[in-house]
């Protein structure tokens, strides 16, 4: 229990303590906090209290001042758990150094008074395909029930290399994109705007510690290079990436921007929620072997909401554990051939999707290439996004008091340029 | 004509005048320098001579004492262009100011003492697939003559983003990589060393000004976001490449290294060298057409040395002008779905093949899949490269009394961990 109060509900509670990158109306510079409660714990007020070993002296100063998490990232499992602790022992509701001292009143900032930014500069960014049903889903529309899997899919975490400078924090806009698309096949192809705009919904997670250039990282090290975890939405514009992707995948169908949330829930806090892996066959080669379970129990949901809705209607309800490749064998493969990651490296699952029609996470599989449209609370229906269309992305895990939860990504869709 | 002697056939004459960054035994600390002749001059102890409007005070001795091009590449074209002239000036056989000043002694460096880096921080790499000739060279090989062409193909630039992580400075070692391939499509997939290692024979460019989120760059405003080029080895194992590859694209195959040469000779340097635009067919649309000629005369080579030989057997003889698309267009494309481009992103063309077997820019070309060995000076073939490998591309404009050149991008390889 913390002297902050915590809601019943709240995702942020003492067990939780995401990162996040936050500025205030008072102070614009951004810095970086600690979520509780509906509240903002601004390390760069608190520093003072990180004593060490290894956040010590003017350590913790410097790295709660910046403003990205690339820093504090890049210094690893030993550090981050003395934060952690740190941070657990000051904001209990038994702890009097921080609760009864004056630098109280300036040491937290309300989140509804914060602006939040990207947590971290991110050099990098992957997108894997690692949903069975997903990649299942979208093969069966494409290609028919045969040949729905590719060869390769079983065999390795399909990914590709995403664009790191479209990546925007919970809360922009998102433009329809203009581009080129062939919606008849037997007609040469059209200009304009996008008609097919998606969702894709999306965990993703930061590199703390980085690999030498030709070094891979083995699937049982990978615990060390992993900081935390945030919501994503992968926005796609379907009708530019069928045009565009072959051969050497999506490219700008991708590139107009992907969303994730702005607090980054540490590997630690998620611990608790591990569970079992799911059944592998065939067996993965050697490097992608792990006996450890690293699945995560996280409830995922998403919300659509139009211009004329006061609040979203749920379209999607799914978990992160109904991945079929987990973390440690994404990054093992990712750097299996030399690929060299460095701190707030950022790489997405993919698309989670569930076995159940409503556990499908983009509007291409919940429509069934719009052959279904979503039904909305207030009447109105979808197949794809229509400008003004607010989407929702939530996710939390669930202990038996309490959550241990992500808050939310939004992002909202503006008209195309003409 | 310069005060510094530039030896007949150099490619850094005081009409190139390409930037990089170095560092020296005496002073280890990277900063921004010049090519002229066989040595750099120091920007960093000649800050002063810029006076601006634009690059005048503290301005110059900032950016010219930073360990990367980012905020040079950032200031835009008056900026760019006022540098050129300043250092055209200085480094004139007619001009004393710095020819008869104690300063000249420890403002040059010799080439051959400097240690070479990245020329910029590197925040998204996209890599073009622009040479029609390669396009179908290698379409034909996996899909047979009729359908050596993607349908896209003539109507956009196809191409993919690439790692950032991976792009290393000319000389670096590159390692040969371990992972699956399925050499027996009848059989299951393997892991190992890659046995079809690669060469890509490309250019790239560094972006100066970036664009907003949303906002394309149109195709008549490229050129003032086009800093300079370099020379690129887009290293790819092959073997790796076909069996993970569909259907999102090359991943591993390509993140294993890319080389790039270390001096960026800059679009004002090579706009003398400027030429006719390929004819296109179909006509593309209107957001990718430009009137102006931007199509370049760079003569590119291609030398292979193995462990046993002393010098480089050339394998390859191509030119920049064989592009079907401009860079131009490649912007344009980039950004029409509204993706960002920033300051130091680096773009590369594709690997660049002509129309003669001679000119084709991968030994999965040259070797015709490996079935003509590539027949070196010293009696040895290669179908692909081996460890101990070293591969040299050059690349020069050729005006009538001078080269405006690129220098080399080296790089060999060392044996596969196990
Ligand atoms: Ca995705
Ligand atoms: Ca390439
Ligand atoms: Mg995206
Ligand atoms: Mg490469
Ligand atoms: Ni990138």
């Amino acid at each position: 229990m913390s002297f902050i109060p915590v809601a019943p509900g709240c995702h942020f509670p003492i067990q939780n303590l995401p990162y996040g990158i936050f500025s205030t109306a008072s102070n614009n510079t951004p810095r970086v906090g600690v979520a509780i409660g509906d509240q903002i714990c601004d390390l760069s007020q608190v520093s003072s209290y990180f004593t060490g070993p290894l956040l010590g002296g003017e350590r913790a100063a410097t790295i709660f001042n910046e403003s990205s998490l690339n820093s504090f990232m890049s210094l690893g499992r030993p550090a981050w758990s003395e934060a952690r602790s740190t941070l657990q022992r000051l904001l209990s509701a038994n702890e009097g150094a921080l609760r009864d001292n004056p630098l109280r009143n300036t040491a937290f900032v309300p989140m509804s008074e914060a602006a939040m930014y990207l947590p971290a500069n991110i050099g990098d960014y992957t997108d894997f395909y690692s949903s069975k049903e997903h990649a299942t889903n979208v093969g069966t529309m494409f290609r028919g029930p045969e040949n729905a899997l590719m060869p390769n899919w079983l065999h390795l975490p399909v990914g590709y290399h995403g664009r790191a400078s479209s990546v925007v924090v919970s809360g922009t806009p998102i433009r329809r994109p203009n581009g080129q698309t062939r919606p008849d096949p037997d007609k040469p192809p059209v200009f304009g705007p996008c008609k097919l705009m998606d969702i894709e919904l999306e965990m993703a997670y930061f590199i703390g510690p980085g690999n030498s250039q030709g070094d891979p990282i083995p699937v049982d090290k990978v615990d060390d290079h992993l900081f935390g975890m945030v919501l994503m939405n992968d926005w796609s514009a379907r009708d530019i990436q069928k045009w565009e992707y072959v051969p050497l995948g999506p490219f700008l169908a991708k590139n107009l921007g992907t969303s994730i949330s702005p607090w980054v829930v540490t590997m630690d806090a998620l611990k608790p929620f591990i569970c079992e892996n799911p059944v592998q066959d065939p067996v993965p080669f050697p490097y992608l072997r792990h006996s450890d379970p690293f699945s995560f129990d996280i409830n995922l949901e998403v919300g659509l909401k139009t211009a004329s809705m006061s609040t979203p209607t749920n379209i999607c309800k799914s978990n992160f554990k109904y991945l079929y490749w987990t973390i440690k064998q994404q990054i093992a493969h990712h750097t299996i051939t030399g690929c060299n990651l460095r701190p707030g490296d950022l790489i997405a699952s993919g698309t989670i999707s569930g076995k159940t029609p409503d556990s499908y996470g983009s509007m291409l599989e919940l429509s069934w290439k719009g052959t279904k449209p979503i039904q909305l609370e207030n009447g109105e229906t979808r197949k794809f996004l229509q400008d003004g269309d607010e989407v929702v992305i939530s996710g939390y895990c669930k202990a038996h008091d309490h959550l241990v939860g992500f808050g939310e990504c939004t992002g909202t869709i503006l008209p195309a340029h003409n």
